[in-house]
């Protein structure tokens, strides 16, 4: 049989995800001695039967309900809804993880009529018991009936006004009664009800509305936002009352057990004399800052320092802690690993090692490895950020903060770049001929397109801060101007963007440069100590390789030669081999890229001859290179010096129904061979004459082994060509993508022939899901708020399938090939949970963006702890 | 160690694979006694090691030859290159599959200068040799050298001129060695060396040849086309030569043991007397029927019928077969199944079971199953046919034949229709909302489009003729003209297309229906007792539907609902759903549509209440039912009462980069729920109006569980709704397509609340190998040409990585679910190939077009017996 409820005796905190965070911690707390009201907790299990049931709480987990209540009522020597001694609770929620929008808590649950005037009898503080009673109708209306505080606040706003009262501590008794009776006229005419008087009903109630809310609006999008399960559930903890509001000797607060911001060790928080928790979060009254809790109540300052030092030791970690003053007397209601800024994480970790309070991995641990990434980037001066007025605000793409002169044109930013000023390249959308202006961007700004447009994307890969899809933004391209809102700017005004929020600000606002600290050092030491993959880095030129080098990437896992034919006058030899007519002026058109690719290559081998170096062939369909719009095509025809009609015929002939699952990759090379024969000499010439001693060549697309064998015999010749030529050899790898399911089926075919398998896993994804990432966007917001996807696959590998095909494709490549190297290059590679699972699986290595390498080398490590347990 | 070369007497049937058919055949007449003369053959699996070793016979092969030629020349009693008595040898080709375009014969070798001149010597027939020698060095040199036969032709025409000879019998020996000079001088010329002179040498040449001939233009691109593997190779069959040429009691002859075209009970064929086999196959003399050798040589006619019945009992099978008769003495040369036409495949395997010669299994496995199609389509009168000239040809899309009035619009083809004449829709291409005049039309012809185009699917799935992809078609709406080369036709004009050759004839031929004969009926009847599929048809509407069950369907496996939303009005309810801007003009729309779709469901479940109906629930995306072009939008807006702007932006809106992996199928319903709900209402009021008793709802495109179980939960609803309101339940059971790879893995998960899997292996196929349809077109032409893929994966189903997901599937859905019912109803389901490996797997069903029924049912018999062995 199930159990549904724990008293606080019966858990620890390895009991999370069943009784929640709240109720595992004070369970933790409580059986180290600490003082923690008595508590018991009913289990998400409970909640996810409360949904399963149609939403109804079964009579079984009401019945341990009551059992637990009799037991809290027995140590507590107090009465539920007794008129004597009247046991009140507080009912809060507790899911694994806290979630903003949340039903959080009802406090003084118990109260009635009856037993507040009892009660008022027995303590001869009618003032104060009435109060409570007053709070509680408030509270309970508000998140138990769901009726508007509004109307509450209002009223106790008429009394104190008419009264003169400045606080709610002045109400006398009348005070409080008349109020209540208009709370409780209130509830009727709102819910139709009189307000519930009976305490056990007022307690069913509330655990329903803490289950409720797991699934409210806010709550759900927020979980989607985090990527966090929607079937986790949320506990509810039932908790005797302790009153901070008794009297002077009395209070409550909340404490960091060091600084959050900047991690330095020193209690950090704040606290209320004579209050009830709420009054802290409502903000009415100032709270006063821990430290001088020291002079107020000096015992339990220290009784309280020493539990937080306490604390740090047992969870080895920097704790975040709610506690309560009951006359002279504390008490823990609360205690978490607290949230911290980038900064403090590294050196609370750092920190913690040194102090011998955790070791390494405990430490590395404690990082929200999601942080590591905003270390890297500049941001703006708080101060000047603080007074600045924010334009407008669209996506935040790209992260980092940027402050130029607002270019229109990728020339324009070159230009200010060569004459070393800052420009921001702003248009409606980027496209692969804007790569010189990007590069030489401080930030980009457009005004469509979404986190995966070509802006984001390439901006991300280049650690540029950017902003997409600003709807309001209006770009008068005749007049060179700009307008956001009913501001206009021109070209060559200062914009700010900060690609941590998505704000754009006028004018400038100065940027502090990112720095790498000894702490953040440190970590990573520890990570590639721990680690079992190796990071790579996505990078196509020598500019990111050098980045990616310096930040920690021991390779290049995918350089995607496509973004060099963009450049310069290359186009125009990549429109001439495709507008070519035959095999002949194919390859005349080619032999005019080999220089260019042969250069392309050279310069990325000099900058680490000795590092992998992995380059994957052409791999977009060939109607990439060619425009599509009518006028394009006039102006590119008379360049070309061919017939408009020509032009538009090859547009027509190449254009495909689903170009995603067309003519690309590894079937260019099937049916144009002279393509990868040219990259593969511009290849090995460059790594011959850079004396590269890892290079390696991709071949993408790959779905059969036959299609590959073929290839690699082309490939192989080609090289074998070259080195006698060049009477020298360099050893240089051949492998392919692994991005097409079947490739995974066929993957010990493929593996006989092949050093390595670079898997895809966008491709991959796109394909096993059957969704095309350019245009699931229209649907899959709909799939998140309807709760069908746990997680977004192009974000996160979806292990059950795409992670399958993986698994399955490293292992029988494993047989045929016990050489075989085997790693991620999608996006993915860059993604903590993700690599996670590919650490599981025993893959050999992750690549992705420069800026991700050291987030990849904490999460790397990270998996290694989490796969080990 | 491996053996590369057998001798007959090591040698039987059951050996094909590895000695070829010829060589298999040849060690099995041979074995049971009748007269064949001593051969050996060198294996497929030589041939494929000389592929391993770049083209060389290598050194063990050669021993092996060797050896066997000792031995042929221990049991002849003659000498290999010997001048006393030489052995002569005919060097034949022998694949598993008879390949045309390979090298097939080098009769006559061991002749050289000094052997001829001695042989001559011994036999005192000189004349008779040198012929001998002669006719080898031309076809040595043609087969083996690769000099035209065209130049040595030449030479013999030029001495019968000037001779006045009408045939080389007539030659004198002087007239041999001077054209075996001149035969000499011809190859010195064309190779620059002499004829070789070493037995050896001509020997090792000629396997070599053959060897190379496996992998020759034509024999590649007939294995494309027929879908015979690369990877087989060809066997070498060396035969000591019998000579037919002896004098008037030799003689070479051909034979089927029953007539290949009709069937009928008795020996076709014919012989020449005096000749070697290739004399048959020139046709410079006119050979005799087979009958008058009873006549001719009385005992040899008795003894070779004999061998006939022999042969027949042997095999189970009608024969063909080649035979020799030196100077009185019959020599059988080949045996093998002998092709036939399609009604001669039935009434032979009628009468073989009849005259228990033959069990039905052996039967049924003699037919070709795909001539099945053909006999269930109309066909020209043979005579009329023969004396028709085509206007032209293209491809042949559709089968069958038809004569009919040039039509250019749909309208007009159902106005004849209702006029009761057959006209024949020409158009430059269909669309859906041409659907109505191809249901009426008795056969379609097109410009543009190939094999999988919207005319050549739906004619396909109609039963109807059609002819695509015209290039040289011009139709002229204006003048309503169409040209056809430089002839003009006028609408109303007689056209006759042949669906089973691409031919378009002018003018009317006269049909004859496709009768289905008692024969036929029988082999059904068989296939009916043994196949363990239950075969269904893909039908959308009651006509096929009724198409279907008169061939054999017990139900629709697959019924689109998609094609009715183009019907006459239907498709502005469908638009005004697609252009509504909430949810409520949407269900506004759609309850427009409902009565429609109650009604196209009504009349199918009527026409077989009692059989399983499996409708699919809407698929495409919405943009299909949209126009695309400016002009084409302008008319819409005015029809639709809306502006051409708020069209062409919903046009855009809907526009997507990959459609196929895009906003359709069930994801069209997460969005937008009313689309199904509506459906279902129409399907489950039809269902129970028509007293249906085992209809099916099939939602499209699941990938997910969770997806499936909210629109489950929909669905569930709604039926219960309608029941309620009917008053009445039946049973209609809920499944899915299973068609995304993504489906396959989480299938367990997704059976749990499907009663049935519909596995649309045509997405499956193009996610898996990541090819779009209908833009692979482009390069798995050079994927065939290159060898790379062993057949088109549209057609046959791959079993590598699609079978290995649909076997997952099934597999992992009926370990949750027990009772889940399995099916393939995308294209496979027709293909005798996928049947073998769908019934290997245990699948529950397939399902097919209409006319594909028949062929599915003997495809899926004989899947069971090829399965038990």
């Amino acid at each position: 049989m199930s159990k549904f409820v724990y008293f606080v005796t019966e858990g620890k905190k390895e009991m999370k995800s069943l009784l929640g965070g709240k109720g595992a911690n004070l369970a933790e707390m409580y059986n180290i001695g600490l003082p923690v009201p008595e508590t018991f907790t009913v289990t998400t299990e409970a909640c996810l039967k409360f949904y399963d049931d149609d939403k109804v709480i079964a009579d079984e987990i009401k019945e341990e309900i009551f059992e637990n209540l009799k037991k809290l009522e027995e140590v507590s020597g107090k009465t539920f809804g007794d008129l004597e001694n009247p046991l009140l609770l507080s009912i809060r929620s507790g899911a694994v993880v806290s979630l903003p929008g949340m039903m959080d808590t009802v406090l003084n649950l118990g109260l009635n009529d009856a037993t507040a005037e009892a009660f008022s009898a027995k303590t001869g503080k009618p003032v104060f018991v009435y109060e409570l009673y007053r709070r509680f109708i408030e509270m309970f209306s508000d998140v138990v009936l769901g009726i508007s505080r509004h109307a509450f606040d209002a009223l106790v706003e008429e009394v104190k006004s008419s009264k003169g009262y400045k606080d709610t501590n002045e109400f006398k008794l009348d005070d409080q009664l008349s109020t209540i009776e208009k709370f409780k006229a209130i509830v009727k005419k709102e819910r139709g009800i009189d307000f519930p008087q009976d305490p056990k009903e007022q307690l069913l109630l509330a655990v329903e509305a803490v289950f409720s809310s797991w699934n409210n609006d806010r709550a759900i999008t927020y979980r989607n936002l985090q990527g966090i399960p929607h079937s986790l559930g949320t506990a509810v903890n039932v908790q005797m009352m302790v009153f901070g509001n008794t009297n002077d000797q009395s209070g409550t607060g909340v404490a960091f057990t060091r600084n959050p911001s900047n991690g330095n060790k020193e209690i950090y928080g704040e606290y209320l004399i004579n209050a009830q928790g709420e009054d802290i979060v409502a903000g009415i009254r100032t709270p006063q800052h821990i430290s001088e809790l020291q002079q107020a109540m000096p015992e339990i300052y220290n009784q309280f320092t020493d539990i937080c030092e306490t604390l740090e030791k047992h969870y080895q970690d920097m704790q975040d802690v709610e506690f309560t003053i009951e006359d002279g007397k504390l008490y823990m209601l609360q205690t978490r690993n607290g949230k911290r800024t980038a900064s403090a994480a590294i050196k609370i970790a750092a920190d913690f090692v040194n102090e011998g309070l955790s070791n390494k991995e405990k430490a590395l641990m404690s990082i929200d490895v999601n942080y590591i990434e905003k270390l890297l980037h500049p941001t703006f001066d708080t101060a000047e950020l603080a007074s600045a007025t924010p334009i407008g605000a669209a996506l935040p793409a790209s992260p980092g903060a940027a402050t130029g002169k607002i270019c229109l044109t990728s020339q324009k930013v070159v230009e200010l770049e060569k004459a070393g000023e800052k420009g921001l390249l702003v248009r409606v959308e980027t496209s692969p001929e804007d790569i010189e202006g990007m590069a030489a961007s401080a930030g980009i700004l457009t005004a469509v397109g979404g986190a995966t447009s070509h802006a984001a994307v390439v901006a991300r890969g280049m650690g540029i801060c950017c902003i997409s899809g600003m709807g309001e933004l209006r770009i008068d391209e005749v007049n060179s101007t700009i307008t956001i809102g009913d501001q206009t700017y021109n070209e060559g005004d200062y914009l700010s963007l900060d690609g941590e929020t998505g704000k754009v600000y006028a004018g400038q606002i100065k940027t502090q440069e990112a720095e790498i600290t000894d702490d953040f050092a440190r970590v990573i030491e520890w990570s590639e100590e721990i680690k079992n993959l190796s990071i790579y880095a996505n990078a196509d030129t020598p500019k990111d390789f050098q980045k990616a080098i310096e930040l920690g990437a021991k390779g290049i896992g995918l350089c995607r030669t496509e973004h060099m034919f963009f450049e310069g006058d290359k186009i125009t030899s990549v429109r001439k081999m495709i507008l070519a007519a035959n095999k002949e002026q194919r390859e005349a058109a080619l032999s005019e890229l080999l220089p260019y690719q042969y250069e392309d290559f050279k310069n990325i081998f000099t900058v680490a001859p000795d590092y992998k170096i992995s380059i994957r062939l052409l791999d977009p369909p060939l109607h990439e290179f060619l425009p599509h719009s009518k006028e394009d095509i006039e102006v590119l025809a008379k360049n070309m010096g061919v017939t408009y009609e020509v032009l538009a015929q090859k547009v027509q002939e190449l254009k495909e129904f689903n170009p995603m699952l067309g003519h690309r990759g590894c079937r260019l090379a099937i049916t144009y061979p002279e393509i990868y024969l040219m990259q593969t000499e511009a290849i090995v010439s460059a790594a011959c004459d850079a004396n590269a001693k890892a290079a390696e060549i991709m071949v993408p697309l790959i779905g059969e082994a036959k299609e590959y064998e073929y290839l690699k015999e082309l490939i192989d010749t080609k090289m074998e060509e070259v080195f006698s030529a060049k009477g020298k050899r360099v050893p240089i790898k051949v492998g392919t993508m692994i991005e097409i399911p079947r490739a995974c089926f066929v993957a010990g075919d493929i593996a006989k022939n092949a050093d390595f398998f670079s898997y895809g896993t966008n491709d991959l994804t796109q394909m096993t899901f059957g969704f095309s990432r350019d245009d699931a966007t229209k649907f899959l917001g709909e799939y998140q708020d309807k709760q069908l996807l746990e997680a977004d696959p192009f974000k996160t590998v979806d292990v059950p399938a795409v992670g399958s095909l993986v698994q399955m494709a490293a292992e029988k490549g494993r047989v045929t090939n016990p050489e075989l190297i085997r790693g991620v290059c999608g996006e993915h590679g860059g993604d903590p949970k993700s690599i996670t699972y590919f650490d599981s699986i025993d893959l050999d290595y992750v690549s992705c963006s420069p800026f991700r390498v050291p987030v990849a080398i904490v999460a790397a490590a990270q998996a290694v702890i989490v796969n080990s347990k």
